[in-house]
C-alpha cells in the first residue's frame, strides 16, 4: 500500500479514535504495552537482521548504538506506554469559557488535531513513544522511521497494531510507512488533505528538508546547540558538577551542552579543575584563545566550532567578558533549544531566562532536563525549537489543538 | 528599504518591546489612536488617491468599498486600539507551573514570537489592527497590505510610528513593505533569521501561495465556506432569522455562511418563506434538485458551487436526508472555519459540535460571530482555519509563545 493509501486510512480512523471513551484509548496503551512485552523475542529478532544489515554498510559507533535494542531499551518502551495510559485524559477539556453580553457561551474545548506525521532516524523506541503518545491524545499515526531501523520498526509496529485490535480499536490508527523511497517521504510531507501535523524529528539535514519541503504544518524539533554560562557569581562545585554532568551524561542527545561559555572573572579558578574531569570523560576540548591560556590541553576552536552540534565527546569553550558577551553569543549561535546560566545571583538569572530567546531556559541545573519524561509528561514527540504551537518537550497537551463550540438562543448580528 | 533591512531592524526593536513595562506598551497604543484621529484629514487625501487609481484601474464594486475610508472606518480603527490597550497584559504571565520531585521548578511562561510577518488585501483597517494587537503583546510587525491601498497604508502606518515614538518607543517595531514588487514578498515569506511567524489574511490565491513558498512558520486564515444546518427539530422562526442573518448582513467577508442545508423533514415548510426573505435581500439562489422541487426560482447548483466561497450576494442550498448527509457535506466541502447547526434537540447539537472539524461550530446562533471584536478580543489578526497554534479568531493571546525557565539548585541528570 503506498502513503496516500495509508492517510486515507489514518484519516478516517482517527475520526471514530477521538469518539471513543478515554478508558477505551487508556486500555489500547496497556494492550500495545502487553504485546512489546510478548513480543521480544520477535522484536530482537528483527533488530538482529538490522544490526547485520548495518554491520555490512559500515554503520559503527554512536549510530549503531542508538539502533541496537537491549532488553532495558525495551522495558523502557513498555514502561512509557503504561506511564502515558495513566496520564489524566486531556480531550474535551474546556480550557477557557467566554461569556458575551449577547447571550452567546463560548467554549474552548481541546480536540485532537486528527492525523499526526512523524520523520524520524534511527531509535527504534521513538516508535512506541510516539504512537503511545498519538492514541492517548486521540491522534492517528503516521510513522516514517529510518531505513536502517526498517525491520525494528516493523516488528513493532506489528505489536503495536495488535495491541490496538485487542482493545477494539482500527489498528489503521498507526499506519507505517516500509517503502525505503523517499518519493513516500515526499508525498507525505504534501498529503494537506489527510495529514494535519508534520513533525520532523532527527537531525538538521532531515530538519531543512522538511521545511523546504512540507506544504502540511510542521513542528521543527531537536536541533540543540546549548550552551551553559557560567556567571561570575557561580558557586564553583555546582558548576563543575552541572557542566560535566550536560556534556558527558550522553552527547549524543539533543538537550547536551556543546559550548561552555564562563565569565573572566571566575575562568582561572573554574576552567583548568572543569577541563582536567572532562577530558578524563574522554572529551576533547577546543576554546578561544583566552581559554587556552589558562588551560594548555584545549584545542583552538575555529568558527564553525560555534555552531556545531557534535552530538558526541567535544566542547567548544570560549571566555567571554561578561553577561552580555554571553547573551549575544548565544543570540547568534544557538538553537533556541536549552540555555544555562550558573549564578548565586538573583538578578542575574531573571535578566538571563528573560533575555536568552529559547524553548528552555535553566538556572543552576543541566541541559539535560528537557526531556518529555523529565517534565513529567511520560514521553515525548520531540522537542520543538520553533514558536509555533510548541516549544520544548512535546507530550500528550501538545498534540491536541482545539476548536470553539459556541451556543446561542437565535443570535444574530 | 528593501525587506531584509526592515526586517533586521524589526528583529532588533522586538527585544526592546517585549523588555518594556506594560504601561509602556498600553501607553502606545493610546498614542497611536490619538495619532489615527488626528491625523485623519491626511488619511482621507491617501486613501482618495488609491480610489481615483483604483477607478482607472476598473476596481468597482465590493473591493473598491473594501478600499474606501470613511469617518467611521477610521473611528472605527482608533476603538479598536483603545480597546486592545485596555486588555489585560499578557506577557509574563505563567501559564502552568510544575514541580518535579527532583526539586526543579518549571514554569511556562507567556512571551511575544519576536516579530510577526503579516500578508494582506485591500482593506486598510486590517493595518492599525495587526499593528495594534502585534504592539500590546509585545511583537514587531512587518506590513505587507494590497498595492490597491499602497497610499492609504502608507498614511496610517506613518500616524502609527509616530505614535510609538511619542510613547518612547522605537518606531521600527512597525515596519511596512511599500515596495509593490512581488519578490519583496516571495523573500519575506523566507526570512527565517528575522519572522518568527507568518499570517496570510485575503484571498485562497495569496493562502496557497504562502503555504508553496513559505519556509517560515504560517497561520493559514479567512478562507470561510460556511455552512448552517437546519435540522428536522430546529425551530422555524429561529432558522430564519439566523439563515438571512448569516448570508445578507456581510456577504464579503469570511464568516458569511454560503450554502444553506436543510433536513427533508423542515424543507416543505422552511425552504419557501427563507427563499423569498432571500430573494427580496437580493441573494441568488443555487439549489439541488429537491430544493428546486420546493422553490421554483431557486437556479439549479452546479458541482462548483458546493466549495465555492461567493462572497457575494449568492447561495448555494441542498436538502439532506438527515443529519449524517449534512456531517458528509461539511466534511468534504467545508473550510473548517464555521459551521452551524439550527436545532431544539440537544443530542443532535452535541453530536454536531462534536463531529464537525471547523475553528467555530455554532449551535442556534449565526456564523457572523467569528470576529476578534464578538469574541471579546479587542480586534483581530485573522481567523485561523489551521489547527496548529492557533484556530479561529487570533487574538492577543494567539500572538503570543511561551518558554520554560527552570530553576534548579544544582541538579543533574
Amino acid at each position: 500500500m503506498n502513503v496516500v493509501e495509508k492517510a486515507k486510512l489514518a484519516k478516517k480512523a482517527s475520526g471514530l479514535l477521538a469518539a471513543l471513551a478515554p478508558q477505551q484509548r487508556a486500555k489500547a496503551l496497556l494492550c500495545m504495552a502487553q504485546e512489546l512485552e510478548l513480543g521480544q523475542s520477535h522484536i530482537f529478532r528483527a533488530n538482529n537482521e538490522d544490526l547485520d544489515a548495518a554491520g555490512k554498510s559500515g554503520i559503527t559507533g554512536a549510530m549503531r548504538k542508538r539502533l541496537a535494542l537491549s532488553e532495558a531499551k525495551i522495558n523502557g518502551m513498555v514502561r512509557a506506554l503504561r506511564q502515558i495510559a495513566q496520564l489524566p485524559d486531556n480531550l474535551g477539556e474546556i480550557i477557557e469559557k467566554i461569556n458575551r453580553p449577547n447571550g452567546l457561551a463560548i467554549k474552548k474545548v481541546r480536540v485532537p488535531f486528527g492525523v499526526i506525521g512523524i520523520i524520524y532516524e534511527s531509535r527504534p523506541n521513538v516508535t512506541a513513544d510516539a504512537a503511545g503518545l498519538c492514541i492517548k491524545s486521540g491522534n492517528a499515526i503516521i510513522l516514517r522511521g529510518g531505513t536502517e531501523a526498517l525491520r525494528s520498526n516493523t516488528a513493532i509496529v506489528s505489536k503495536l497494531r495488535t495491541g490496538l485490535e485487542r482493545a477494539g480499536i482500527s489498528p489503521e490508527c498507526i499506519q507505517f510507512l516500509d517503502n525505503p523511497d523517499r518519493s513516500e517521504v515526499h508525498t507525505m510531507m504534501n498529503l494537506r488533505d489527510q495529514i494535519d501535523l508534520l513533525i520532523p524529528r532527527g537531525g538538521p539535514g532531515l530538519i531543512q528538508a522538511t521545511i523546504q519541503n512540507a506544504t502540511i504544518p510542521v513542528i521543527e524539533t531537536g536541533v540543540g546547540n546549548c550552551h551553559t554560562y557560567v556567571d561570575a557569581t557561580a558557586g564553583l562545585a555546582m558548576a563543575h558538577s552541572i557542566t560535566v554532568n550536560a556534556k558527558v551524561s550522553n552527547p549524543a542527545v539533543c538537550n547536551t551542552m556543546e559550548t561552555l561559555l564562563v565569565h573572566e572573572k571566575i575562568a582561572p579558578e573554574f576552567l583548568p579543575g572543569v577541563a582536567r574531569a572532562l577530558i578524563s570523560h574522554g572529551v576533547e576540548l577546543r576554546g578561544c584563545p583566552r581559554s587556552r591560556k589558562l588551560v594548555e590541553s584545549i584545542r583552538p576552536a575555529a568558527e564553525e566550532d560555534w555552531s556545531t552540534e557534535y552530538l558526541g565527546l567535544f566542547l567548544a569553550i570560549k571566555v567571554v567578558s561578561g553577561f552580555e558577551e554571553a547573551i549575544e553569543h548565544i543570540s547568534k549561535y544557538g538553537t533556541a533549544h536549552s540555555e544555562a546560566i550558573i549564578t548565586e545571583d538573583p538578578e542575574a538569572a531573571c535578566k538571563f531566562t528573560q533575555s536568552v530567546d529559547a524553548a528552555t531556559v535553566y538556572v543552576n541545573a543541566s541541559t539535560r532536563f528537557t526531556d518529555g519524561g523529565e517534565f513529567g509528561f511520560g514521553a515525548e514527540m520531540g522537542i520543538s525549537t520553533q514558536k509555533l504551537h510548541a516549544r520544548g518537550p512535546m507530550g500528550i497537551n501538545e498534540l491536541t489543538t482545539y476548536k470553539y463550540v459556541v451556543e446561542g438562543t437565535g443570535q444574530t448580528r
